[in-house]
């Protein structure tokens, strides 16, 4: 049994997610699919990217994952099928899959262009029904990638870029990548680049998040009720959370955002 | 493999979802469900309506659609089966289905009295337990709908009323039907009406929702950022957004609603 | 086909859901997932408890429940797989499953030690991905529970408490559990407490929430649109409802939050 993996911005008000596995299960009946996520901000990138490269490496050897945020639906940024692995990854070239490439890198790329793969007519705003969909349960279904379009060299996938973090002057610089149901902050900077750039031993990280300076924990156990602190979660990414409270409300700026960046140096 | 595709107003913050696919998944085990929509606004049946005629037509076929948005609960409204082309409609006999309907015609309808298809007991509020997913879980486990109740004719079916666009003086009056989860707002006039009534050139279309004039692009990259627009969307009908903002927002009235009324006349 | 049913309070923003349905695919491939309720408050066992009770005796014999609301996570609280009747619960040691297993006794109790049943490695922070999904998989694929771990007895799962309803000089006091999906307040007196404590006619029950006496009908029919009642609800626990609105923003506090008492006498 093959495994389609959906992760989109779709929401959960519409019928939007409900077609598409219908289409999917016109063409590939006996695929399991699994819902990712489809509560992505409308068209955050980043959020995408970072659930993304955090949840595929869970997905059967064999899965396919669709991905569907797309803020370029109607112009001509092109549909790619990428293969990663033990994955098959599919989605509009916009740099979407690019933190999981990292970690995994692309094998073949093949912009999706032969449209007897798609499904017609073909609207201007919902390819996830009209490309996405049919091609990922074409594929689930054991068409080869390389049927379905061009091949592309993986070096000429669009860039995302902007979310790796920088070390300069004994200071590592992120960003918040996400910020998850229990409102806490998730980070670019995963626990490798601490151990490397920073200290292999937590307690000497000194970390902030904007202008306020956070406690490093292992669990929320080690600060007091309503009490900020970081700690690596369980992607390996540093995150900020409040205990019994939201990380999110409570350094949201007047904008409702979280902070931009976030530092670490060495005590 | 049969299909059941759900849609219901319960959302998900409960278990009435849950409980439903339990009580399907004993009834037909080998059956695959999918989720169409489950926020539908509280006993929104336009809403219900729009999405399950958008919908259904990308079910496999052979799908039994199971919709449960369902004002009348313990009242006597009736629960009905429905065989409309490839597919088996089952919900309350409320007019849920009558725009699925206006495009492919009711043949047989079955007034669902048997309770040896119920669950029991039965109780006041919760019919989508105890009547209309076992009744769809029996359906696509084989049971014919001529077993399960009474023949009615299909123009005895309750009617819904109220969506049908108007077109006088030269002014095709349509109204929203429902919200996306991006902020735009879907009208109830199709491209189809807009060739008929006014002209097959959208760039004659004069758009008005409220008091608001809209210029009718393709996407959204038709106009600027913060821009609204009037476009033909995923589903044929006539939609309202706003670009990187939301129409829901934008044309809100003081109690939140949209407009009730858009209109389109030719230029 | 085995099921495993899930119930969390990850919510949909996120991959959390999403990753354990990937692990359980890996270990089970063939067991088909039901989502009970991912939308139960932050660490609300109260809620839980009663959403567990009210679901799992819907779900097909031989379903394994695979609940995560888990406020000691990281912490030394235990893991455990409990046999009740023909369901298999796991999740962790806190009282979630007090509530169900009042009416359904637990027969056999391990404490899930073997690690050769969790995905390594073990995070501080998501038990859900590493220790619950998997060992819930294992169990839908056959691995008998007493080779997961130590043998418990049932009287030493520890106890939730706070949720039987006390009777005393003649009022039965329960409290709210659960706000649903369309503002109706749940309690955790039920049917069985009324005709047993009160009276078996309810037109004798009299009603208060807080300060407000209500009325007990049957359905929402029985009162005024925006008016309040009281009636017993599909789980055949005494609810309180508006008509056309909600209760729960009726009867909300300052804070938000539902009265916390709910008194029942016989007129």
């Amino acid at each position: 049994m093959s495994t389609i993996a959906m992760l989109t911005d779709f929401g959960h008000r519409d019928h939007y997610v409900g077609v598409m596995k219908g289409v999917i299960a016109e063409i590939a009946p006996s695929a399991r699919v699994i819902d990712l996520c489809h509560e992505v901000p409308p068209q955050d990138l980043y959020a995408a990217a970072y659930l993304l490269a955090t949840s595929i490496p869970y997905m059967p050897e064999g899965s396919v994952i669709c991905a569907v945020v797309d803020p370029g639906v109607g112009t001509p940024r092109h549909a790619v099928a990428i293969e990663a692995g033990p994955y098959t990854l599919v989605g509009p070239d916009n740099g979407l899959f690019e933190m999981f490439l990292a970690a995994q890198p692309a094998e073949r790329v093949i912009d999706l262009v032969d449209d007897a793969y798609y499904r017609r007519p073909i609207s201007h705003t919902f390819h996830g029904r009209d490309i996405f969909s049919p091609c990922a349960a074409h594929i689930a279904h054991g068409v080869p990638i390389e049927r379905m379009g061009d091949a592309v060299a993986p070096a000429q996938l669009v860039e995302l870029g902007g979310w790796r973090p920088t070390f300069e002057d004994g200071v590592l610089r992120g960003r918040i990548l996400h910020t998850d149901h229990f409102g806490n902050l998730i980070s670019s900077v995963t626990r490798a680049e601490l151990e490397e750039y920073i200290d292999p031993d937590p307690s000497t990280w000194r970390v902030r998040l904007g202008d306020a300076r956070l406690p490093v924990g292992q669990t929320f156990a080690d600060v007091a009720a309503g009490d900020a602190l970081a700690y690596i979660g369980s992607a390996e990414h540093l995150e900020v959370a409040v205990r019994q409270g939201s990380a999110a409300e409570r350094f949201a700026s007047k904008t409702g955002e979280p902070p931009g960046r976030l530092e670490v140096e060495k005590a």
